[in-house]
């Protein structure tokens, strides 16, 4: 509704205009909705008004910052609905507000009845004069020079009021229809209020393959932590391999205090390199790279390589210090002080982190502590940083976030930040609506049919899908999903398909390429699985090229990504029914609906399992009974589809399916 | 989020706390949510914060006009969901508003930490002194005289830093914990706004059993019209059908100019009475009473009697006039005045409805004109009307009738209103979120098991159920559906059944009871039916116990409605899956889930038919495998059913079951 600002220029009697459920919107306005630039944002009404006017609709839309706004026609798309929809431009990556205006045109609204009588072979002498009137009117408010010229138009219109068919060619002469959609007044123009926000961000936000590693273990030394310059050399290799993006772990310097040996023990050996996320020693703190890896130099030639194969780089932000962090020192006050007056250190009774210090976001002097986040930052995007993976953002205030996000993407609309939220589901929300881009998702254990039509469903789906993407990592140097431990590598290849076409972004932590399970029990969640020896505890080598590697799966995955609409959107994801249990079917649509892939995954990865999927002729624009051709985009295989179709799936062989629907 | 409030309180950083989705809620608070008087109004909010604080929230309640508001304790109900239920009671009919409002208890917060500690055997000589500072703070703001107790207790637990056990046990004296509970500044509390609104209306707004009658067609000489002291001679008999609401066709004088004959023909006989929708004559407008039908006198004894039978009376309530309304006279600038001078009659292109002259809304004298109208409704409120049934709300301002109700219900928040809507969805949500407490709906023309399930799952979901009550009529003077006319008894029997089970509020259209279907065909919509020889035009007179009747289903199923709570509200309705396309079988569940009914319907009145009807056990609170007795509240008959079971239903003999789950 529109009331507040209807009143300020309409009567209570003049509102005869309801606007209603005006999308996109999150929580009514509160906070923005997420789209990506370069495309147009698609906007939608309900639109009602008493009895059987004429209405108009425009999207009025401007970036933020911008006082004037632009006006887009909408049309009614859906009569039975009263659903009215238009689109602007997100042409650049920013704020954008908008709300939509709609009114009676009376002309229109009094043309369409005298149609009505005339056809129905009535006479139309009051109707005649009373449009002259109409056209009168809109002349009394006219330019001056057009005054004249619309007068006699009404005097026209009126003197046709003897014969029906002489008033309807009068009354749709194109002139006077020009004049009368220019020039009516919007008497009972009603405005949807508040004014809603789209955030636009870049389409990296919404579309991406994340590779996630440790710069210092990719060496080929065993045991030798590489540097920046040699990292760099795997980066053609990510790229060949699909990926649009590089994740690092914290790339500061490492505290020397507590520092977490192997398998996290307590104690570090004397050449162990200490966790990444223990921040801060001598060398510098969150603004500064840890020696071992390099200077602020050779991290700028890393992102300068990355960016000519076309690879952004993510870095890691985690709010937290080791207790050799310059901060410390600096500025205790940003700690959490006991009264003994040493800082106090992670902990969650029993266990001790005592190589940590979370920063006190209750301190008095937060807003210095705030500041100081900020020109962090600002130190990274200065160097080629645009997206920032947050760590643990649900143990800091959601406030702080959401001004420290407005904040930079107000000066770098292009940045955007991925939210580690491993927490309960409202946090997530919460801090998806308070400007996180991206957020880690329960994926990792949704295993089952039920488990994964169920959050898929609920993450493409409005609310959700309006204000929280999905990243889709397979792994993460924390989690280890069981099924990856007891399944093998036929799970290895079954998550990847499951990752790279239920999320439009998706990712893997290096090492999923050569299947890498090794297992013991989490050092915090019994009955869980977490990486034999970490590389957040010590530096790892691999050979990329190890038997059994699935490096041509994902570069295939990503290819097919790259090449299928459908799988670059959220939106568009319908499970289809399947006779077993074990085989998850669903299709994906792009908005446009010009492209179309069936995926059917064995979602066991011990045994061939077999059944019939069935695609609804209509979800995939066919004709019942019409069959069509199922082009399989992983094995290049083509297959005779139409409503039921017979599916078997040997995970030795080929986990899945990524059908694309093919006309004959 | 309570971003406003917060910040008149609470800097941008000690916001901490977010509360969102507070239920009930319509439109994010645009409009009221409906409740009825009598219960307890259920308030659920998702609560987060950073961290692992310990909260507290309470609804803060207060009936619309009184400035003070009370609180009322939330319970963390679902920690997984960080949701929070609480409510509170509404006691009168009227408007409430409420708020959630939600802090973190320093004091609770600190002591799961050292009882944490305590329990993994480390000391807490930090944790008690800072657990002292805090009960200090406290005892800084505290009253005077509570001062020195509270300090001695902050002494005591400083000073019982070097034993755990000391500490705690101090710590959780009843004494500190009550004052602690008591005293504690909420200094981060965070409150929901906007303030959301309920409206609580008669219990009768949401559960009644309506019936449908002319008054004048309630005699017993052919032809001969009755008067309102004969019709009284009815009311007995409705009650003992077990009807709540008589509601009455208007009761004004009716028009002369233009009366419509028998059958609606253009010219009545000199016999013809009339539409009674064809308002005011010499005799009066809508304020009067047709002289045929008796004077307000005997309309007040009409309603005395109904009274004493506990029979409510609604009243049609149509804004519309005959050319012989005292306004046409009086206001005749609330009417469409034509250029020549002319006032516009109702008409469709080619249809006219020379008989009524429609209202002006736009008239430049529309104060006086909605003045008017309140006034007249005024009248009947004092003549003992509560319920208003208006026709066709939606040719008239949404804002109009937003301020008409709202208006009328400040002074008379016994009385309510029902919509006759029949248009597109939209029209009919925007008037139920205006005011209308009730309103008609679609169940007419939903006649298949996909119809009828999606079309009741949306009414009794969210967000539908929260503001928008149906009242299912089975057919009413203007909808006389197909299946009635096809499928005779058993079809009248089977309708009766789903309305009155599938809406806590439904009707009959007198001439139901004896399954009167004489159709012609529908004046204005192609392929539908109307009565035929309708007593929209002419006197009727009925044989009420003619044979074939179905006054003994009717009557059981208004009792079993009685008897049973899991009827008497919308929400708690799901669907069964039954094997038979036929078979519509659905689970009604009371709120406080003690009572429930499995419904089955065979939608098909020509021919028996069987399959099975799954019940999940935990749907019905019962183990799997566990069998319950179905007591069929229809026959009295008691089956044993579990899971999957077996109906048979003929038409012919019993065309549904009302199983009321009974444990062994």
């Amino acid at each position: 509704m529109a009331r507040a600002t209807a009143a300020a220029r309409t009567t209570r009697a003049q509102r005869r205009i309801l606007i209603e459920n005006v999308r996109p919107s999150v929580d009514g306005g509160r906070h923005p909705a997420k789209r990506t630039s370069g495309q147009p944002c698609e906007v939608a009404a309900t639109i009602v008004r008493d009895g059987h006017a004429t209405l108009h609709a425009v999207v009025r839309w401007r970036a933020a910052g911008r006082a004037a706004a632009t006006e887009v026609p909408m049309t009614l798309t859906n009569p039975g609905l009263d659903l009215w929809t238009g689109a602007f431009p997100l042409e650049q990556n920013g704020r954008y507000h908008f709300t939509v205006e709609a009114w009676t045109d009376v002309y229109a609204t009094w043309l369409a009845d005298l149609r009505k009588r005339v056809s129905a072979g009535l006479e139309v002498r009051s109707e005649a004069i009373e449009g002259a009137a109409i056209v009168e009117a809109v002349a009394a408010k006219a330019p001056a020079r057009e005054r004249p010229g619309i007068r006699a138009m009404a005097a026209r219109l009126g003197g046709a009021a003897g014969s029906p068919a002489a008033a309807l060619e009068t009354a749709t002469d194109p002139a006077l229809l020009e004049v009368m959609n220019r020039l009516q007044p919007r008497t009972d123009a009603a405005r949807f209020e508040p004014e809603l926000c789209i955030v636009a961000e870049p389409p990296l936000a919404r579309f991406g393959a994340w590779y996630e590693m440790f710069p210092r273990s990719q060496g080929t030394r065993p045991g030798v932590a590489s540097t920046f310059r040699e990292a760099e050399a795997r980066l053609a290799d990510i790229r060949d391999l699909g990926f649009d993006v590089v994740y690092l772990p914290p790339i500061h310097p490492i505290g020397r205090t507590a520092r977490k040996g192997r398998n996290n023990s307590l104690v570090a050996g004397p050449g162990d390199p200490g966790s990444p996320w223990a921040i801060g020693n001598e060398h510098g703190g969150h603004d500064a790279v840890e020696p071992a890896l390099g200077t602020i130099r050779d991290f700028d030639h890393f992102v300068e390589i990355a960016r000519r194969h076309n690879l952004a780089i993510a870095l890691d932000f985690a709010l937290q210090c080791s207790p050799d962090h310059p901060w410390v020192k600096k500025h205790p006050e940003w700690f959490y002080r006991r009264p003994d007056g040493t800082i106090r250190y992670a902990e969650n009774p029993p266990k001790k982190y005592e190589d940590i210090y979370p920063l006190n976001f209750d301190s008095p002097d937060h807003e210095a502590l705030w500041k100081e986040i900020r020109r962090v930052l600002e130190f990274w995007i200065e160097h080629g940083v645009k997206i920032f993976r947050v760590d643990n953002p649900h143990t800091k205030p959601v406030e702080f976030w959401r001004w420290l996000i407005e904040d930079i993407q107000a000066a770098h609309p292009e940045v955007f930040f991925l939210a580690e939220a491993f927490t309960r589901p409202p946090m997530m929300s919460a801090l998806a609506k308070a400007g996180f881009s991206q957020s880690y998702t329960y994926f990792t254990w949704r295993n089952t049919k039920k488990e994964l039509t169920e959050y898929a469903t609920e993450l493409s789906s409005l609310p959700c899908r309006d204000f929280f993407r999905p990243n889709f990592f397979t792994s993460t140097p924390d989690i280890l999903p069981e099924i990856l431990v007891t399944g093998g590598r036929a799970a290895f290849r079954m998550r990847a398909v499951l990752a790279a076409t239920l999320s439009p972004t998706w990712g893997i932590y290096s090492g999923y390429e050569i299947c890498e399970n090794a297992a013991i029990s989490h050092h915090a969640v019994p009955g869980e699985y977490e990486y034999a020896d970490s590389e957040k505890y010590q530096i790892r080598t691999r050979d990329w090229n190890a038997p059994g590697n699935i490096r041509a799966d994902i570069a295939r995955l990503n290819a097919i990504r790259r090449e299928n609409e459908a799988l670059q959107f959220i939106s568009g994801t319908v499970f289809l029914e399947s006779t077993s249990d074990a085989l998850l079917a669903y299709l994906r649509i792009a908005p446009d609906r010009r492209n179309a892939l069936v995926v059917v995954v064995n979602l066991d990865p011990h045994e061939a399992r077999e059944g019939r999927v069935a695609v609804p002729p209509e979800l995939v624009g066919l004709a019942p009974g019409e069959s069509w051709i199922a082009h399989d985009l992983l094995t290049g295989a083509r297959y005779d589809w139409s409503e039921l179709n017979y599916v078997r799936l040997d995970p030795a062989v080929q986990p899945a399916h990524i059908l694309k629907v093919e006309r004959r």
